[in-house]
């Protein structure tokens, strides 16, 4: 690594980008150092870099590597691990400039974007063609395409349509030395070689910039139909989620609310759900099959919901009656800031243990003294635990993060993972040597190694290099 | 590397293994050199060895380690690359002992296997569940989960169910120091570190022995209806193709065949499938979406047939007719030996591009004096353009070559790639390196040594390491 003055970087910087793209006023750059996560430390970055092509992302790519200043690459900041959180003296290098829809390729249902492009953005450009983009984060109206791809964000489309890793085609990303990756292809099948795609996907910046995406499309889904399920035990939901599963059926959306997330809505909105005083938790599924179909797969989902004891039940296909039912469970975490500040968790258990998970959370919920929402992509069996706490005090952090880490273990016992979709990031490095273990590290080593030996990109984040 | 004699390796394996683990008559082990790729060369093993167990496949990773000698996985054979064929004085490590179903978790939908169970095997055991295993390449009565995942295995399904990869949860995998890399989990999502199993899957054994699986499955679709359409020109038929993608039609099969594959299926056959003489391309399309939905389905996709020009269309939803109908598309390669040996070509296109990848394909057929049938599996651009010639003409040899080549030079200025699913294997690494590049040739290498560095694995099997 290069000798170069910390001083001497942004001046580079800004010579090879133009002075607009490079930020060191440190009440500006302090604005780019952290994402959603509270518990996730962060740092104060020696300058945030806002490239507006993919030459200046890998100027700044090569300046930094000959000054041995790390990069933190950036969407958003809507993530929910402080993976895209900023060390000390680093450069963010925030890709949200490159914000650019390239081509929607109807005929052959593809679309070729830049990272910086917001989700929801991506949707309504492809909607245009009667066509879909399925991954569907809650931050989905401000996310952008390059942190999901960063992170393999998945949402509420999951249980039907996968997660961000499976509507990816080909990548460009830019690699340590500043050299330009073309990886994957345009073709919807294609095994010349790794997939190095999904090796990037998901690898949260820290094994190179990822500047352009092919992605696949769908044909764009009926509006869906909807059906809400109430029931006065969560083991009682878990069983009919369970039911769901082995019976075969694919709603479009399957989500789950236990008791203090239905009350966190309902005072909120200011309206009863329906779900009555005795609701110990509440089912959400939708059919985007349409028509009749829709509503044949939802009356055979509400059976299977009566069958397990649902004591209320309540279906439409009526798009904006369904649309307000759902708003229930997307206003949670929201709701949940009229309690405290929340934080929440990121565990995917087996789709039959789901009960047994949001049990735990209850029981820890009780040992630490601290509110714990229960919300969650049932059909995936990835939950939310989400903690309610007053993070000015020091001792209520600390059982917040207590609360934290018992939600993993649980998870874990129940032969799930530590992360369903949020990230390792800065807070869950313990954990991904627990779940992976001495091997598993050993080779996430090697590739960081092999394609970052400098440790250039996100040091620190998801783990330690050796 | 150790100093160990070629003699010492298959006594130590017999030591370690059982004598009946080890084989060395050169006779037995020729016929564990090759798979069904005639153009791929195939050295003389050292020995076969046919672990019962992954201690065992751990014993002859660690000794062939230690010997200096390669290993070339296989499982039963069936591919059509040269993966698995062996190099003059390696270890061929055959993986078809390896043959448990160990677990099929209906109320999770997945299953957990061993690499040596036979696709048919699996696919069975589970539609016992009411289950379904989709990838189904064209050998699925014969090959193995094993050598599905390491060439990322395709087939009819992946129209509408995807490729191998898309059905993975996990992976355990021998490394070159015998160590045990468990990746991957049982939950449907998860992002805790890289997406390693991914990166496994189609390394074509190059980075590591795959010994354990645990796959997603999905409900068993309804037995399915079928269309035939009949056109009296490809573009016709390339038209109708594009017309299905652009308007949102996801069959749960779609094929193509070209005059010359129908004109061998019907002679094999011995039977008119009503195909008609002026006819120059046969789509077959299903829809296993069941009942009316599937009539409905089967309805719009032969009206675009016949907006497209069709002159014959014929649709059922009886299974037995739909089995027959299909039966034309799957003997064509036997058919073929009618007329000499076969050898298969694998390129993929964008879907707008298969009239014209199949008239590039009879452009070549008359260039080089070669007839080349061309099948495929059309709704994703995946075609087999596939060369009768006689092997024990040098010359006719050449010229099956040319033909091979020139293919993949159409296809790849149609902005395809050189391998849709069959892969690189020991025939198309020059193609790799030209699809890919010299950065992706790079990273390529930094994996493979960072995983492989003694260059243990398949070596110079989809790339030399440098």
């Amino acid at each position: 690594m290069g000798g170069m003055s910390n001083d001497a970087l942004p001046a580079r910087l800004r010579d090879e980008l133009g002075k607009d793209a490079v930020l060191t006023d440190a009440d500006v750059t302090a604005s780019y150092s952290r994402d959603m996560m509270p518990l996730a430390p962060a740092g104060r970055p020696l300058a945030v870099v806002l490239p507006a092509d993919v030459e200046g992302v890998q100027a700044t790519v090569r300046a930094c590597a000959e000054a041995g200043v790390p990069i933190v690459p950036r969407g958003a900041g809507s993530g929910l691990s402080g993976a895209a959180n900023a060390i000390d003296g680093c450069v963010v290098l925030a890709l949200t400039k490159l914000d650019q829809i390239l081509e929607v390729d109807a005929a052959n249902r593809l679309a070729v974007v830049q990272p910086g492009v917001v989700n929801l953005d991506l949707r309504n450009a492809v909607e245009k063609h009667g066509l879909f983009y399925p991954p569907d984060p809650s931050s989905y109206d401000w996310c952008t395409i390059g942190g999901n791809l960063s992170t393999n964000a998945g949402g509420l489309c999951c249980v039907k349509y996968g997660v961000t890793t499976d509507s990816v085609l080909g990548l460009d990303v830019v690699l340590a030395d500043g050299s330009l990756l073309r990886t994957g292809r345009r073709t919807v099948k294609g095994v010349a070689g790794y997939d190095l795609a999904r090796l990037f996907i998901g690898s949260e910046g820290t094994l190179g910039v990822i500047t352009q995406a092919t992605v696949a499309l769908r044909p764009l889904p009926q509006a869906p139909a909807t059906l809400v399920a109430g029931f006065t035990s969560t083991e009682a939901a878990g069983e009919a989620v369970a039911r769901v599963v082995r019976e075969g059926l694919v709603p479009s959306l399957m989500e789950i609310m236990d008791a203090t997330s239905i009350k966190a809505s309902e005072a909120y909105l200011r309206t009863d759900i329906g779900a009555g005083s005795g609701c110990q938790a509440l089912l959400l599924c939708q059919s985007d099959s349409g028509g009749e179909v829709a509503r044949r797969e939802l009356a055979v989902l509400e059976q299977i919901c009566l069958d397990c004891g649902s004591d209320m039940t309540y279906a439409t296909d009526d798009l904006a009656e369904g649309n307000m039912l759902l708003q229930a469970r997307r206003v949670v975490l929201t709701a949940l800031e009229l309690y405290g500040t929340w934080l929440t968790d990121d565990v995917c258990v087996p789709r039959t243990r789901i009960a047994e998970l949001i049990a735990g959370c209850h029981r820890i919920s009780e040992e630490v003294g601290l509110r714990i929402a229960v919300v969650g992509h049932a059909g995936d069996g990835n939950m939310h635990p989400t903690i309610v706490y007053d993070p000015t005090s020091p001792e209520e952090s600390a059982r917040a993060q207590r609360a934290f880490d018992d939600i993993l273990e649980v998870g874990m016992a129940l032969g799930g993972t530590v992360t369903g979709e949020h990230g390792v990031g800065k807070i869950k490095q313990d954990w991904l040597e627990r779940e992976i273990g001495p091997v598993g590290m050993r080779v996430h080593r090697q590739i960081k190694a092999a394609l970052d030996p400098d440790n250039l990109f996100n040091p620190g984040s998801m783990f330690a290099p050796g």
